[in-house]
């Protein structure tokens, strides 16, 4: 069985880095002529799924978007989710769980199963209890060649106050809360290639800001947001990242996703080509 | 229309405050002869709804154990959700959801709507993207009558070193992540009687040792999971919250759910009972 950090860089060689959002805004379901219920979420996912195959490697379905139509909405979900995996796509459910012991492992057990009805390739978690608090999920991912991306710094900017706090106590004292997230995944991750463990940094913040080192990221794969709409351009990956630039998954959602059902094919496909030049240079 | 604030007071002199977590553990279901399936959960849950009715005033479902069985383990939730609001019990989902903008507002549509499919009463929600980043969950509660617990300081060991990080920036310079998170919800209540938006303190956390005081929390529903199983007696709730101990709202889950189908009644009675006469004294 390959690690979920194998399997990664396996896409990342022969589909590349990016990653298409799959986020059934309503604004985008109006947009596409589909209604808000689960019925919409479910064709729109399943047409983004379409779009990608083959396309590019990567997708993100944001699960919020789902759960808001509750059971029917988790129904459509499974459906999606079965499709891109079929489709060879690698999945990561944007759930942000996190909690602890038995509740965090059922978390887990609900998305990194292999045959469980919400199975994807990874998820990703929040460590407001402690990196510790995810031990069960890290656990499960090992043992079933899955993944998971937990929260360090995101882009919205009302968490900055909350993640450059600095610890004082513990192995990461003196560290920002992020920076302490980072270290601790760091530990988790393998010393010779990409880990199964990843962690979220925003594409519109600076991980200098946040006492952030490369040399903490060198095997981290990194989940970045914040890609087209929210400001930050595909082109300046490679000024963004840094020497870590490799290892980041650049997702993009509304910006591809508004080229309507026809065009997301073409956008992707274009954006994934720029990506790739750009990485190469 | 009637606040979350003033429905969980109207609750508190009538019922008390103790609240029963429904929490379907695997070893639970095994202990009560049910299948870990979503039928189990589904009749668990039914189970424990009947047996708290008419007893206490509050349940709190985890949602992590009926997630894990996909779009039936949802359906099932809201077979219980439905069951326990038509039993006039004020529900609490446990689900700890966290994100920004459009995306945490979809979480919250989702089980703070009237009329919602997983329609509750209130639902626990994570800051590690900022207080500020549930702006849009406080503003849906406030319209609906409904109510929020922001995880602030948690039970378990490994949350410390995060929660303790002192803040380095912005209007709460200087307190601890804990803190600042207590005195963002602070802003958010009303000054004059209990407010909607709550804030979760273990029972077996000193509040002191996160500078978290108590004038902070003068007008903050406290939801405090760790009573029974977890270390903290019931009859010490006096002490463990001092001047704030009318605003606790005190879960308890496996000490009373492992007295089996047949025995829960009886034990949420008595707990009420203790529950009612420490807080008397």
């Amino acid at each position: 069985m390959l690690s979920f950090g194998e399997r990664l860089d396996r896409v990342f060689a022969t589909r590349g880095q990016l990653c298409l959002g799959i986020d059934p805004h309503s604004f985008l379901l109006a947009e596409w002529g589909l209604p808000d219920t689960a019925e919409g979420v479910r064709e729109f996912g399943l047409r983004a799924v379409d779009a990608a195959a083959g396309v590019i490697g990567i997708v993100k379905p944001q699960v919020a978007f789902f759960e808001q139509h509750g059971s029917a909405g988790y129904a459509a979900l499974e459906e999606v989710l079965a499709a891109a995996r079929a489709a060879e796509l690698l999945v990561i459910a944007d759930v942000k769980r996190g909690d602890v012991g038995s509740t965090v492992a059922a978390y887990a057990a609900a998305w990194l199963t292999p045959g469980s009805p919400l199975e994807a390739d990874a998820m990703t978690v929040a460590a407001y209890q402690g990196v510790g608090s995810l031990a069960e999920p890290v656990a499960q991912a090992m043992a079933h060649g899955k993944g998971l991306f937990v929260l360090a710094a995101t882009s919205n900017p009302e968490s900055v106050n909350t993640q450059t706090a600095l610890l004082d106590r513990g192995e990461f004292e003196g560290m920002t809360v992020a920076a302490s997230i980072v270290a601790g995944v760091d530990e988790l991750n393998a010393a010779d290639h990409l880990g199964s463990v990843g962690v979220v940094i925003g594409a519109t913040v600076t991980a200098a800001d946040y006492g952030i080192s490369a040399g903490r990221l060198a095997y981290t794969p990194i989940l970045a947001p914040g890609f087209g709409e929210q400001g930050a351009l595909v082109a300046d990956l490679p000024d963004l990242y840094a020497e870590v630039s490799g290892n980041v998954i650049a997702n993009v959602g509304r910006s591809v996703l508004r080229a309507g059902r026809d065009g997301i094919t073409g956008e992707l496909a274009r954006q994934a080509a720029e990506l790739r030049e750009v990485l190469a240079r």
